[in-house]
């Protein structure tokens, strides 16, 4: 390894801040790990706050002696969260990677390039590296955990898809020897912000978006979020993680949240469900796996109903331990540096002991169509409100072999609503379903299609 | 290291199933760690069934090939779950412990001696060993941690707390950097299921024990679960990693369930709560820290009080990560042996790197007396239904500085029971108020008291 930490000289002021604390320490000799940060926005100076207020606890607690010593940002005239030592503050992020005073580098800079380059040049350089780039690991993060292995260094990444939520570590170590068959997460807390404002306060989708921009929770252009490319990522992550197999953005189905409606909510309390926009990654028998993201039914009294505002949580469904979740806050400055300040932890304890964690190459995914995937669905329909249209209805989807499982009808003056929620059926039935009932001359128009979790 | 892991030999059936999988392995070499199980119980035999339905997929993961080698169990003529080879199954655990064919040993028998000294055996002979034994570490923990890092050798015991909830290793790894101020835990499923079953069903503490017992999830004798020792070794466990101090189970204040009404259960969802035994562990601002179990009013709109039935959950709140949750099984053959698999391939994987786990030595617990402890509490109280009868139980708890947020009060015949939620009020404070409160002539009983959760 090039980046070998030196163990701290005696008299040194740890070694004095160990002295004060005996009992704890037990004489061990303290190692010190030299860190560089590559952007210093939110996480990056909460990160650095917390090293510099939490160091001498960590040093009691793991024997290591964290340091910031350089730290990469954007603009040297920008205002930010923590006071920098002018002298370690630079503008040239390849300059920190390079410096062999910096045993280990953690990027919060975002974005794929420069990001992916710096990153492989810190592993090849032999420093461990810890991120938070969800976009960056969703896209090439297979390929950068063979440049660790073959450096045999650590590439962690806790904070990039469920942020402060200890989450990838627990799937990567505790589950590692558990056949887990589904995951599902509420993984992206501005629209589940959006749609718990819908549910409790009423209102439509548009205020609710508003008022998540208000507060701060949502982006002025909110595309990211709310089309569920945030989470199509994460979902990316996590399947990749939990199947061992390599899953890309690309691979994720996603629908976003902006078609549901305050009809869609209060249809759904009705009925017994609340909806969730739930990124789903499922392996089945044959090996192959499936990852989207799309707004779906959740049954009430399903632990990840009551996951309300801006809270995330992943439910896993494991084949011998049952069900799990992990529930907390799952963005912001001090969830997710505290997410990054563990993996820097956990890579330099590693460093310091000459090892690393190993996640092995990622095989290639056998996907699995979404057409082929199967559950109950909810379909809302508009009809004219004349005699034998819910027989019509009905026959379209006995057509298509989608059995109904309840109905509901209200009037709307000249017209009506049904609501179906059908037994299990497959994407491709219930499309083949949906175009045949745009066709029927008593139909106006499907108003939402939604997938309903069944328990 | 006395026990070190045997590279695999080319062409061992392992080779192949690698050269099978060659994609995920990467002609990574294998390595084989042999376990030695004390104890075939559910669990034990669970472990081996786990092992030996996915020991494949786990050395294509983790490059690990895990092989039972010896299993000690306390009578050879009992039927157990799985199929044991004769060859390897004995009586004498001591002898698996010795055997220098045994690299790791899980301890699955419970209690604390020949445990304890079992585990040193192994410790001292440079073996990592997992143990699921609460009674164990919940009274010497610290000091078999001390054993193992003298051994430099890993001792987990992930399965200790809430089984297959990965909280431990969250706790010591995603966490260690966390100031965490409290947790709060759902950390016995018979307890929660019979406070499940008083809330939906309306039935009795009696009736609810019984039909815990008739499901299996209650002993002939609940003692150790209905009066909350089994969470107070969890509440132990979880104090001493949470907060880096040593605190047994002796530490713990513990009250049970047994004495919680039907009443106090149609109050609490009158007022917004759900009852709910919690382990609680607390650090304050001068460094003391504080455990207990005892029932609690949690509000409704709390995570915690979503957990239901046998479903067990760890709620943390730490300073910079904010709120988090970990809910699952907590307890059970399958997801206890998932965890203790978990630690089985972390402490196999560091053997075979020549590393471990290092926890440090825990300092000496600077506790705080329950006396100093404050709430909210509910007080429920029968008295005659008269004139002034309010003023003068109100007036009691003025006198002891126990301010009153919300009092209801309903009549029982002759009688009237009133119902007090109080502001955040010392243990001490309440005490000496109850003892006044049953001097009082217009005052039957104190039927109930109970400390309220406030967000």
């Amino acid at each position: 390894m090039t980046a070998a930490p030196v163990p701290r000289a005696e008299g040194s002021p740890a070694a004095a801040d160990q002295a004060a604390t005996p009992a704890t320490t037990q004489g061990m000799t303290s190692t010190e790990v030299t860190v560089g940060v590559l952007g210093a926005g939110n996480v990056g100076s909460a990160l650095i706050e917390l090293i510099d207020a939490h160091g001498d606890d960590i040093e009691t607690r793991t024997g290591l002696r964290l340091r910031v010593v350089r730290v990469a940002v954007r603009s040297m005239s920008k205002e930010r969260g923590v006071a920098l030592d002018p002298a370690i503050v630079t503008t040239d992020a390849a300059e920190v990677v390079a410096d062999p005073a910096v045993d280990l580098v953690v990027e919060l800079m975002g974005g794929i390039e420069p990001a992916r380059e710096l990153i492989v040049a810190a592993l090849n350089a032999g420093k461990p590296v810890v991120t938070a780039n969800k976009e960056l690991l969703a896209n090439v993060g297979s390929e950068l955990a063979d440049v660790a292995e073959a450096n045999g260094v650590d590439l962690l990444y806790e904070a990039a898809v469920v942020a402060g939520i200890p989450f990838i570590r627990p799937l990567r170590e505790s589950l590692v020897g558990e056949p887990i068959s589904r995951i599902m997460g509420i993984v992206n807390g501005t629209t589940n912000y959006i749609l718990s404002q819908m549910d409790t306060e009423g209102v439509s989708y548009g205020d609710a978006l508003a008022s998540a921009q208000s507060l701060g929770y949502a982006e002025r252009d909110p595309t990211a979020d709310v089309e569920g490319l945030d989470a199509a990522a994460k979902a990316a992550i996590m399947a990749s993680i939990a199947f061992g197999v390599r899953v890309v953005a690309g691979d994720v189905a996603n629908e976003g949240i902006s078609k549901v409606s305050a009809a869609d909510i209060s249809f759904a309390r009705r009925l017994g469900y609340t909806i969730k926009l739930l990124a789903i990654c499922e392996r089945f028998d044959d090996g192959s796996v499936a990852a989207r993201v799309h707004p779906a039914m959740v049954p009430i009294e399903h632990p990840l109903a009551g996951v309300r505002d801006s809270y995330n949580a992943v439910f896993v469904e494991g084949d011998v331990v049952g069900n799990l979740m992990f529930y907390g806050r799952g963005a912001g400055g001090g969830p997710t540096a505290s997410a990054v300040l563990g993996d820097v932890i956990d890579a330099a304890s590693n460093l310091s002991r000459g090892t690393h964690a190993s996640v092995g190459h990622l095989a290639k995914a056998k996907l699995r169509s979404v057409d082929d995937l199967a559950s109950p669905y909810y379909v809302n329909v508009e009809v004219r409100d004349r005699p034998g249209v819910l027989a019509a209805v009905a026959s379209v989807f006995g057509d298509h072999g989608v059995s109904i499982r309840s109905m509901e009808q209200e009037g709307l003056g000249d017209d009506a609503r049904i609501v179906f929620i059908t037994h299990e059926s497959t994407e491709r039935d219930v499309q083949a379903c949906l175009s045949d009932l745009k066709r029927l001359e008593a139909v106006d128009r499907v108003a939402s299609v939604l997938r309903v979790i069944s328990e």
